[in-house]
């Protein structure tokens, strides 16, 4: 029995919400006021910010206060901003425009750039531990920490990352793909969702749902995000269109033909979805999400 | 009342200890190889693993179990080195050596080597996570977390980093130059100290007296890092001699003329001396410790 919000108003309302917590941590920080700045930089270039509303979605899924959320949701888009610096450095995809702004080595250096990476991956772990203001137990703040470091390090996005660049350029399969975008970006797209489910006590059960949900949905992204790259408009996925081709990145389109890639698409979106049912959720707004996903723009 | 507990063989003994933990952990990371092998190439170049044993050292003169301090110990040598391999890239301090062996971006490649450093970075705060299992309550475990993120990032560390890189060519004063060591290497030293008297249940007392011991002790392991550059022989230092004068980096020799440092560096090892005195250590292992940094060759 669940009520209905509309997905859009939803992260229409609350981006502002995210964006302001967001920007308050940095106040924060007692540092040089270049690397400040330079951290700010790529916080401040906009973005969907989807991961933070997906903490916020979930608590609000399950009916609880999403205020609860923010701290995570804060720490997950500073490692997500940390990762966007990284990987357009010169060295790594070598990008000079993130949404249609230059990127952060084009205006602070290479040096700053990576040391501003560096600020905001570790501040994050700073920021986790206002959940403890927030009357979250030690013990449940540590085993967030701790799956959050496991999302986003070595065994997670780091290793997605370079799975990703061991890959360009050579053969794959559609598993090597696949663990590619599981860890590269599912990773860190689950623990929103997953530290969304333990601030609102879901149970093991529930968590081993919602594990399974957000595999799907993660993939659906990234197939969503593979075929923008052929079809999309470059003024609104904020990219050259065909960019992963000219670097020689293996696509969902290019291993399975776009009519197999879309197919595979509404598949993870349609399991997705079956697995939503069964959990007891006070709102629709993850089933819209995956809507949302299947047919987003940029 | 202090017991005698020889540094020499303390350090010598302990350093085996420190470096198999650390290597155990990097058993337990599931992660594409050739991303584990550069984390641990770097891991195993060697060095003084002076913060590591910095934190024994600490548990060990408040007559308390080392075995608890190994989770930091190891974290922090984790950060240490990921912040070696970051400092060493071309578009910072381009070094093509440490400790005599070829920098991490030189074997593995500029983009590897900056996700090898974003990894142990992010894996260390996963490591830390063990210390609930030597049975460190949670709270205690958070703060600890909570410092260290303080001491390795842009309030810390990078804050540092980013000040020494700023102040390259500059006319620097006293103070800027102290700001500079203070973040960039004297407050993960203090960490480490820090690390050691919580575990070891310090007053806040104590602590605060340790932090400003520690403040004295970094201070002065950089002034003899400056006077060694200059006075000390490449193959002992593992870096050509003369290299900070060549990066156009503000010395305190360079301040202070190499007397003036000279003096500095007794001043700050007899003020960290006093301070140990009003503490209840049970060996003299921290006041040699400041001896050896005062005489240190490399």
């Amino acid at each position: 029995m669940s009520t209905h919000t509309n997905l859009q108003t939803f992260l229409q309302d609350r981006k502002p919400l995210v964006e302001d917590k967001l920007y308050s941590y940095m106040e924060n920080v007692d540092a040089p006021s270049v690397l400040v700045e330079s951290m700010k930089y790529s916080l401040k270039a906009g973005g969907k910010r989807l991961r933070p509303l997906l903490v916020l979605a979930t608590l609000h899924s399950f009916g609880k206060n999403e205020e609860l959320g923010l701290p995570v949701a804060c720490a997950i888009e500073m490692i997500h901003t940390y990762s966007l610096i990284h990987d357009d450095l010169p060295s790594m995809d070598d990008d000079d425009f993130r949404r249609g702004k230059p990127t952060n080595h084009k205006v602070y250096g290479e040096a700053m750039a990576i040391l501003a990476g560096d600020a905001l991956l570790t501040y994050s772990f700073e920021v986790m531990e206002s959940l403890l203001e927030k009357g979250v137990t030690p013990s449940k703040v540590l085993m967030l920490v701790k799956e959050l470091t496991k999302a986003a390090g070595p065994s997670g996005m780091v290793g997605g990352q370079v799975a990703d660049m061991e890959g360009e350029g050579a053969q794959l399969l559609l598993e090597d793909l696949e663990y590619i975008h599981r860890n590269k970006t599912g990773k860190l797209l689950g623990y929103s969702i997953y530290a969304g489910a333990v601030l609102a006590d879901a149970s093991d059960d529930q968590l081993s749902m919602l594990s399974e949900f957000s595999d799907h949905l993660g993939l659906a992204f990234q197939i969503r995000d593979d075929i923008l790259d052929i079809e999309g408009e470059a003024e609104k996925i904020g990219k050259p269109v065909g960019s992963d081709t000219q670097n020689e990145k293996v696509t969902y389109p290019a291993l399975l033909t776009m009519e197999g890639a879309k197919e595979k698409l509404n598949h993870h979106i349609e399991e997705a979805k079956k697995l939503l049912k069964s959990l007891p959720l006070e709102s629709d707004l993850l089933a819209q999400l995956c809507d949302l996903i299947a047919k987003r723009d940029h």
